[in-house]
């Protein structure tokens, strides 16, 4: 059974050894791979030796934040360090031989399962990136601007820029702080927010076009279809948080996207919720899952077949709500 | 000549003072509103008698932050304030008696004219709802949740929700205290940066659809015909910022958004470039103006006739950066 660390602890752990490899989540994203370079460079500034295990799922977005961090392949760690992962389910392959032996885990995720021998755990923070801080805090290590700039890419990509309804009191003062110790967050919010690729702009497009609405326009259903997906030129990458598009529209209480897969019998839907509408309900009658507001399924049905199959459900939700 | 007030000065001012009628400007934004109000409520904490002037413009997503503090018609003030209106002809026109004797004028523009009688001006700010702030916390009135609230409007609307080239580590640091102090965020955010209109909707996958690239996809431009208007039910409100669209576009230098205005013969182009190329040269050709990274020209020709005028000056654009 892992022992809970507080921050102190924690701090104090780092203190007290060396020689540390920091693991990353698999479709690593601004969290993870912010964190864990902050990390490594806070440690490193401390005289300490911290490289991160390559992660073949990076994108070109976040290479350069976490590039002069990897492990050359001579390195042998003494420990093993985890950072925003909330399972071993979730790490990449390549980390197989590491997940059985994580010394710490630092996260935010309330559903961490507990698999490391020490766990800084803080599921009141909005992004692992605020936990990171507080310990280099804790460790007498001023923030320096390069692990201040891997902090706010931390915190702002975990928060849609202190947008999404995780955003606490904490995350802005951390964000201050780090802007402050000179993140550049202008050029930042401008790489991560302010744009937005061809493939993702003909995406929105052509899912904004279709959007149909029913039940006195507070049900928005969007179609991706495998056709519309390759006339984009769109890739995964680019379908990052779609699913939050119908359901963004004024009045719309339930937003649903239907996407076909792999092939046009294989769907996802995503469907997402103003309170007191209920997701999770909506996807568990096609035998999925996930939360109240926000939830999804896989469906072997056509897109046409779907919508029909929803309309009973989306009437039994809408009168629940 | 106006005389400057430094925050302290204006605090006094304030304090040795009542009976306030407060100003706000033309097509008022979340920054004006939000500072008005909050400075009422402040100065009524305070045992004053504060006032807003009725704005004809303010729209319904604002109306609910001011409503309570529009001045009645039987109000005669003694002091006229004016919050985040850089010049007189900025004024709705219903405030006409008053703009020749403004006693106080609180800015964060560095056009700001001078014409009140004490002007308390900091251009450094992102918005002016962090200048109202330090003046509420110089005067020792404690922030309520009520003016935390729509200072918090002011910050963030001002900012893109924190995302825009102007926000600074102190709207950060001030934005944390305001939720600290209750204000809600999450709800906020929601109603402000996460809901989008019918007539928006519509009007951006119309716009997106339609984009041309050009010069080796380093320019694009959108159309916005009043045909496209009316059939997506768009008005005024929607178009907020739409320019900003074909410049987040990844690769994209000059992004321009030609918009038919009263006749097909009426348009008006916004420019929106990355340094170095300069939106401003482009829009002098034209006879417009405005800023090195974002300007604006009015054009007596068709959308088409645009599109060709452009290619030249385009040329000239992209050779100087």
């Amino acid at each position: 059974m892992s022992k809970i660390f507080t921050v102190p602890e924690t701090a104090q752990w780092l203190a007290e050894n060396d020689n540390f490899l920091i693991l990353t989540h698999r479709r690593p994203d601004g969290d993870t791979l912010g964190c864990s370079s902050a990390l490594a460079q806070g440690l490193r500034e401390q005289g300490k030796t911290a490289f991160l295990l390559q992660n073949p799922e990076v994108t070109p977005r976040y290479m350069k934040f976490v590039k002069d961090y990897f492990a050359p392949d001579s390195f042998v760690p003494d420990y093993i360090i985890a950072v925003d992962t909330a399972s071993v389910g979730l790490f990449p392959e390549n980390a197989a031989k590491y997940t059985d032996s994580v010394s710490l885990c630092i996260d935010h995720h309330s559903s961490n399962t507990l698999y490391a021998d020490f766990t800084c755990l803080n599921a009141d923070r909005a992004s692992c990136g605020e936990i990171i801080y507080d310990i280099l805090t804790e460790m007498k290590c001023p923030v320096s601007s390069i692990s201040a700039e891997r902090l706010y890419v931390a915190l702002s990509t975990d928060t849609g820029c202190f947008s999404f309804g995780n955003t606490t009191a904490n995350t802005l003062h951390v964000a201050s702080l780090m802007v402050e110790a000179g993140a550049p967050n202008r050029e930042l919010n401008k790489l991560l927010f302010r744009t937005k690729s061809h493939g993702r702009i003909a995406i929105e497009g052509k899912l904004t076009a279709g959007i149909e609405y029913s039940f006195d326009d507070k049900v928005a259903i969007a179609s991706v279809t495998k056709q519309m997906m390759e006339s984009s030129g769109a890739d995964e990458d680019d379908m990052d948080d779609i699913a939050a598009l119908p359901s963004s529209i004024e009045g719309v209480c339930i937003g649903i996207t239907i996407r076909e897969m792999k092939s046009p019998h294989d769907c996802k839907i995503s469907v997402r919720t103003r309170a007191p509408y209920n997701a999770q309900y909506i996807c568990s009658q096609f035998g999925g899952g996930g939360h109240k507001l926000a939830a999804g399924a896989m469906i072997s049905n056509t897109i046409p077949e779907i919508k029909e199959m929803l309309v009973e459900v989306l009437q039994n939700a809408l009168s629940q709500g």
